[in-house]
């Protein structure tokens, strides 16, 4: 061992204790990153005693699916009618009560949905319908214009605020933007009012709320929650968008509670956050900001809309779930959520997606599967002694953390294997499929000829070829080979003395043979001896492939014959024939050499 | 409008503030959450005062790709020895220093492929290889024959710690397990020893650190610390994975704090972090622990891995980027890295991944598209007046995270034109392939032309596309209609009086036709007036569409003809021509009905 340099790793405090440089040879890159600015230059956060951190997340938020309208307007294709009434219907069925279905004023395609809707009854009594608008008076006209004869709906206001966007794209001031709001927002609770029978709520969203200040933020949602004379009965939702992550996490968080402390009238609002994916953390975001105080979060399943998508609700849902929380809609069939989403989407979910991907449950590696294995034989037997179905009892399985039935899976895609598995996963597939229960001595001389198989084809294995590999090594041998047993019989002559009759073929010839022990493997190779090959049975077990009486059983025997040790199988509805059997394929394996 | 009676949205304190009942209508879901237990009642969370939402990432850690480890343990079919070296390269190519390469005691593809590296030449002198080995001493033989002849190498050995495994799979008490850990870092050790010439450092993974006791965590890292004689100049990787999520990304930072602050000999010690994305946060679960103290992070290009994947390497690393950090590995050609992760793994990378996936940098909803189109313009002006290339200007622009010809885009994927879209992306898109700069109040006349079609088709609409909708719509009509030039030709008859003769064929009889008026366009109809064509000109320009003098310019013209009002477009080397072919194409719309 040599000693290389290494400079100290003393961390100065205070400071993110990042890489010295012998241990991190790590070397500046060519990237320009200098264009760019961290988000503590670019917003001001004012929380520093934020209290998120201790939180715990015990209840479900309101889910609002924006897959109709976000999820839509980022799609190559948008969906068409039929595609919208599929989803809108979906997202019914799965309990979601809150349900933004479209941009009317943008679109005829959305205008056409949302009429659709009013005039199809397609919409439950308990379930609110949210259209989204800018602000600009004609929009408005045309958005109410769309929700005639909806009884519940939520008009979704929305104006960019962000520095960035008053300058270069809207040419606003800060007051002039936010009396350009105010006004729009005036002009929505007149036309609302003109509609005495609707039930219209108001909700609002500051666009790009992430970068801008959050003063101004305040300025605006207070100046709202009194516009619209929102009330404890009567709250508006204020909606606040991360539209372009722009920082780790925690910042978003922090910037969540400081407006849950500081809004107006906070028993008259409803904090909504609508988080995006830039970063790959839309998920983290929406589970601090719910920490932080937020009570309602719009997303789309499976994580689809503008670039990286919004917030996945599929995974918010269910990571509540994996944790005892009720996720207040239901996934239990998670396949056919994600058939549908496809379809509407045209677009795939990834197969390593949390929860509804193709591979998410699947262990490939040997370590993995032999936990899993134990972890499942655990599961069961503790299940058996508290006398509840294995759904029901609590779950503890290493690497799976929630059971795949309760969405809808199988086992039969946990553990898979390849040239990466191992023993463990390779006996449990066996035992899942064919009843085998391996004995412990044999797992890893079956785990050597599988991974010869997948070394050899870089292949994964499907259970059927593993269970054909199986007859072809251990179980085929017993009747092609050196010795075969061209007719054979038994019988117990006094009390415990048992006699072993055969005519063998060995290299093409017949010999009669006889032999004699206290057991018929015992007078077997006795018989054996008798033509002149002399073995050594080393371990035996047989068991029942199933329950009940006519089950097929299997027996496994070591045998030795002249130094050289195989396993052996046989397969039979009779137990003695299985384990005459499992004896003359070890044998046979041994003198071919195919141990 | 209605009052519908909400209860109190007061939330007592100290608590999430979640749905109250009537503004959250969302019911109990019929799955069995109660089959869970929260993170907290399953692990020791012993932090309550934590640093880490203070800091920021100032720096990049040491990153350490697992991809031909864990991320092949994870394939249905792993690399084969050709796929290995062609990963092995791009990640040396990258800039990664630290590279783990395979299992190798655990697969004879692993083995071989690290004896290839070690006998090929293949591994720089400032690049490491890493090895993971389980932690039994025939393993440990074969893990230190395989890395013979490397000159620098970092032996990984792993153990899971945490109750469940230690219960279910490995059947060993806390005081057993550690003794065990032990003797074979002993073992370990002793090995290395016997190769005096090779550089071989340790690491140490306690596998599911996230559910194992943090004290327990602690008394076998601290051991193993000592056992290595770790020290400032030679230290030890402690690398705590968060095997399988379990909680969010808080709770891991929380438990990295405890720590940073409490390992033993902590300037000794390389604390690195091995996410998984079970939850869907694993990225937050990283930056979050190197906030919180960790200097090293393991995980796979493009998150493959096990089930849901490991982290994300680059989104970690670009998301520093978008900070302003460097980080440390080149991402200057995303497309081609994604071109070999998805030959090696053979998998897909999603379209809405992050800053690779195919859709990332695409907006299609009008409003986007606007905002896009004026920031890139603003964007352009300001490095213009800073008198530095566009692509080393500070980057500002709405949706863009950053500037997709950094990591080797171009900009024609960033706006694409369907239903959603609106009048500013298809401008910026005539703009950029077709140098035209459409007047503003054009602009709706052919977004409406645009949006009749897409929604008509569904389709997106490509550049291409779009071109010919604008010949078709505008530039066309001047040749087809009712009024067609036979022949024309202008004089300036005085200082500013000009002259327009011309042969009209109007409805399929030709008119010999001249005019007056004090430029060409006004003398063009005064002749269109003679022949019983009345055209007010309400608005025109012309510009050329590209520098030089060779350029073709484009004229438009807004006409009305007997109450209707339509704008036309005319496209010619020659300016005169260009806007003769305008005002007929106008006039030719109107007197089709084409509006």
């Amino acid at each position: 061992m040599r000693t290389t340099a290494f400079p100290t790793l003393r961390t100065p405090a205070g400071e993110v204790p990042a890489g010295a440089p012998a241990w991190n040879p790590q070397r500046p890159g060519a990237m320009p990153h200098h264009r760019y600015r961290p988000a503590h230059d670019r917003v001001a956060l004012p929380l520093t005693d934020r209290s998120w951190p201790s939180r715990r997340l015990t209840r479900a938020p309101l889910w609002v699916p924006v897959d109709l309208r976000d999820g839509n307007q980022a799609l190559a294709e948008p969906m068409d009618a039929a595609r919208k009434r599929r989803m809108f219907d979906l997202l019914v069925a799965m309990g979601f009560k809150e349900i933004e279905v479209g941009y009317p004023s943008a679109s005829e395609t959305d205008f056409g949905f949302v009429r659709h809707l009013a005039e199809s009854g397609a919409v439950p009594d308990d379930v609110t319908v949210s259209v989204f608008t800018a602000a600009r008076e004609d929009l408005i006209d045309r958005t109410i214009a769309s929700v005639e004869g909806l009884p519940r709906t939520l008009v979704h206001l929305y104006t960019a605020t962000a520095p960035v966007w008053r300058d270069v794209v809207l040419g606003r001031s800060r007051n002039e933007l936010r009396a350009m709001i105010l006004d729009a927002a005036t002009y929505l609770m007149r036309r609302a009012e003109e509609r005495p029978g609707a039930d219209i709520r108001f909700e609002f969203s500051p666009e790009v709320f992430n970068l801008t200040e959050p003063d101004y933020v305040l300025e605006v949602c207070d100046s709202l929650t009194e516009r619209w004379e929102a009330s404890w009965d009567r709250p508006v939702v204020h909606n606040l968008p991360a539209t372009v992550e722009i920082a780790t996490p925690n910042v978003y968080a922090d910037q969540i509670e400081y407006m849950h402390r500081h809004l107006a009238r906070r028993d008259a609002v409803i904090l909504s956050v609508h988080p995006h994916n830039d970063r790959g953390t839309g998920v983290a975001c929406a589970e601090l900001a719910v920490l932080a105080g937020a009570q309602r979060v719009e997303g789309c399943l499976f994580g689809n809309g503008e670039r990286t998508g919004n917030v996945d609700l599929v995974t918010l849902a269910l990571n509540l779930y994996a944790q005892g929380v009720d996720p207040m809609v239901d996934f239990s069939d998670i396949d056919g959520v994600r058939e549908v989403v496809e379809h509407c989407n045209r677009l795939p979910v990834h197969p390593r997606h949390p929860y509804g991907g193709e591979l998410v449950h699947t262990a490939f590696s040997g370590t993995h599967q032999d936990a899993i294995a134990k972890g499942m034989a655990e599961h069961a037997k503790r299940a058996a002694e508290q006398g509840v179905p294995a759904s029901e009892a609590a779950w503890a399985v290493p690497y799976l953390p929630i059971d795949p039935a309760d969405i809808g899976r199988t086992y039969e895609e946990v553990i898979r294997i390849n040239s990466q598995s191992g023993k463990g996963g390779i006996a449990h597939l066996l035992h899942t499929h064919h009843g085998l229960d391996l004995p412990r001595g044999m797992r890893p001389d079956f785990s050597r000829a599988v991974q010869r198989v997948t070394d050899d084809t870089g292949r994964e294995l499907s259970a059927k070829e593993l269970w054909e590999l199986f007859r072809t090594t251990y179980l085929a041998p017993a009747d092609e080979g050196a010795v075969e047993t061209v007719s054979w019989s038994t019988a117990e002559t006094a009390p415990g003395a048992h006699e072993f009759t055969c005519v063998l073929r060995i290299d093409g010839r017949e010999h009669s043979c006889r032999g004699t022990g206290n057991g018929p493997l015992a007078a077997l190779t006795d018989a054996l001896r008798t033509a002149g090959v002399s073995v050594d049975i080393l371990g035996y077990s047989e068991h029942a492939t199933a329950a009940g009486p006519d089950s097929p059983a299997v027996a496994y025997a070591e045998c030795r014959v002249d130094g050289t040790t195989c396993w052996g199988a046989g397969w039979d509805t009779s137990v003695l024939t299985a384990s005459v059997s499992s004896v003359m394929a070890a044998v046979n394996r041994a003198l071919g050499g195919r141990s």
